[in-house]
């Protein structure tokens, strides 16, 4: 049997007590004895990151990035060292390795560091001596041995990056779910569970509010075209695929529907209808450090118009206050604003070649009563802004009316 | 004023939550505003060395060392990073770095590690710059990058290499209590704090049992002539100097006295008293990996002499296992061992030049009713093995005797 390289990650409820990281322990050396090259990827155990976070907010509201890096990466640095010893117990060889000892070479944004180079001569070296790799995930290090972390879900991305240095014939993502599903199973329990899906559609589905997996690392991994397998560290049942489009997969219309309620709404009123207005607005909020997701601006038929926009709810107050700011200076009108909405999404690649999609979405909430305040569309999605109190009988229109149940 | 450089290195229970972590910042910047250039090595937060070591034990009765380094050094990562930010939240420029990140280099004896080389080229750069820099404790890296451990107390050792390899002025050694006493105050609520010691009693007094500072830390200060200031955190008064000998200090025949409760005796009966004996008894004993301490054998009368010795209680039961079978090898008789001993000895470089000190001790025994089981000297220390429930009579009798708290 030929020997390839396979990548596991287990995330932090994975392995959040020694009772979990001896049951991984025992689902990795049951891999390994397929006779494959096994590389772990492990994140910080349970709440170790929130609770390190949580230390650093004590002694300061801003604390300095750099320092957060050299305490955040410690999570990682235990959750490695304790797998390998519970492999090891096992009678199997392992070795843990930080980021650093790998050679996870970052650049100096510290608390969001970007992947410059991966070296894969320690890795190979200690795979060439039978030993099962155990690699701290989320950290890095820069050329001048500053150590970095990626940022949240910074171990999805130390997974592929490794993944494709090593030439791995997949990637597996070990999470306490069954994968990805249709929609979110709390709010609809019946929801299914996809078998296969691709990169673009799972990026779709992440940037709009869907958990499983940080967007970064679904891109890397579409890049260099490494199959992502998202599955359960609980069950031997096969999870979901992410695949670059083939063929082989079925060309639906809606993959899936994903809910957010992480956004806030800002309307500037009786904005001048000039040319040149909304670049002055935007430019000065992205000045402010706030990324806006969906515009909308109706075309207007008097001097004035609305401009509406969705922020972070997080960065709500920033938002405002640039927007009431050059709303003064554009002389537009009032500046108000709303955190109780809700993104509802359809996501499906199938878009493309399928008609009558966005218009079988609005039936789906005219025939709820659920009114839209706001629209958004892409390629593969349609995204519905309406109120937060609507948004899982959204949810549950829609499955049913695409059929995702079925 | 000229500049020069202070190590401070702080312990466990200066540093054991977020408050003291606070307090330390300020006392750390106080030191900075004289003007000085400052290095602080700092251990882990309170209990959590041993609580990484509790999880590794719950994986494995013996996790493999390598692992246990790459566990326990996250321990003084953390506390570095914390008071970094510390220092730096109350508007003074600090930088935290690991063991690795400065340079400290060591053998490969993982968990026990040996310091190599110290490199102090980060550290000036970041001396150069006006940052107070904060160490990791405890740690350091081996030529091929492994990060390795200097063993409980190496902390210790980190601050006073540092201070070598730095020049520094002085190293002080910042601890829960106001300095080295006389004896253990808990013993003795009177024990006097002792002003100033030399290197040579320190360790003495380190070795028999006295447990403020690691005893390879003292050695280390001692060979390099580095001045080690011992003192509370938690107070501004002045602690114990520990320096090498000099005039100007008073050469008392005891300077302390110590307890130690941590060794057993193991009693050999009946040994034939042939030439080469004990070789062929204790080079057994030490093949079992055991350390023996005191020994003694008294001139034998008859064909028979019993012989004892003493060895940590740890290391108990290899070492009555490994008596037994060299007893029947060489048809001694019985082996006999005994946990309850108590080890007090007095300590003071006088010794060699006041006589009747030894015969002063075993008066104030014999004054107690207290027996002595054995007797053992060094040049500048008398211990008795005791039983263990005098111990405390014993050390009491032993101040009043030497009148040490006068």
């Amino acid at each position: 049997m030929k020997r390839y390289i396979v990548v596991q990650k287990y995330g932090g409820s994975s392995v959040a007590n020694i009772d979990r990281i001896k049951a991984v322990a025992r689902r990795i050396i049951a891999t390994k004895n397929n006779h494959n090259h096994l590389v772990v990827v492990v994140s910080a155990l349970g709440d170790t990151t929130d609770e390190l976070e949580a230390l650093a907010y004590k002694i300061s509201k801003d604390p300095p990035e750099r320092e957060m890096d050299m305490l955040m990466s410690t999570g990682e640095q235990i959750s490695c060292a304790l797998l390998a010893m519970a492999i090891k117990e096992r009678g199997y060889d392992a070795i843990s390795l930080t980021g650093p000892q790998v050679g996870i070479k970052t650049d100096r944004m510290y608390t969001k560091a970007r992947i410059e180079t991966i070296s894969d001569r320690r890795i190979r070296k200690a795979l060439g001596e039978g030993k099962i790799v155990v690699v701290a995930g989320y950290q890095g290090v820069t050329c001048d041995n500053e150590i970095t972390t990626l940022g949240r879900g910074g171990s999805d991305l130390t997974a592929v990056a490794l993944a494709q240095t090593l030439k791995a014939k997949v990637c597996e993502i070990y999470t306490d779910v069954e994968g990805i599903y249709a929609t979110d199973p709390r709010i609809v329990p019946q929801a299914k569970k996809i078998k296969i899906i691709t990169f673009e559609e799972m990026l779709e589905m992440a940037s709009l509010g869907a958990q499983v997996m940080q967007a970064r690392s679904i891109e890397v991994a579409k890049k260099f075209d490494i199959p992502l397998h998202v599955r359960s560290s609980f069950s031997k049942e096969e999870g979901t695929m992410i695949v670059q489009k083939d063929e082989k997969l079925e060309d639906v219309a809606v993959r899936g529907i994903t809910c957010n309620k992480s956004e806030a709404k800002i309307t500037i009123c009786a904005v001048p209808d000039q040319t040149g207005i909304a670049a002055k607005i935007f430019t000065e909020i992205s000045r402010a450090g706030v990324s806006v997701d969906t515009i909308v601006q109706n075309v207007s038929h008097t001097k004035h118009t609305d401009i509406s926009f969705t922020v972070s709810k997080s960065d709500l107050s920033k938002a405002l206050a640039s927007a009431k700011a050059v709303a003064q200076r554009i002389k537009a009108g009032e500046v108000i604003s709303e955190k109780k909405i809700a993104r509802i999404s359809i996501v499906g690649s199938g878009m493309r070649s399928h008609h009558g999609i966005a218009a079988k979405m609005f039936q789906a909430l005219a025939e709820n009563k659920i009114n839209i305040e706001m629209i958004a569309t892409s390629e593969i999605s349609i995204s519905c802004i309406i109120n937060q109190r609507h948004a899982e009988k959204a949810v549950r229109s829609l499955h049913q009316k695409f059929e995702l149940g079925v």
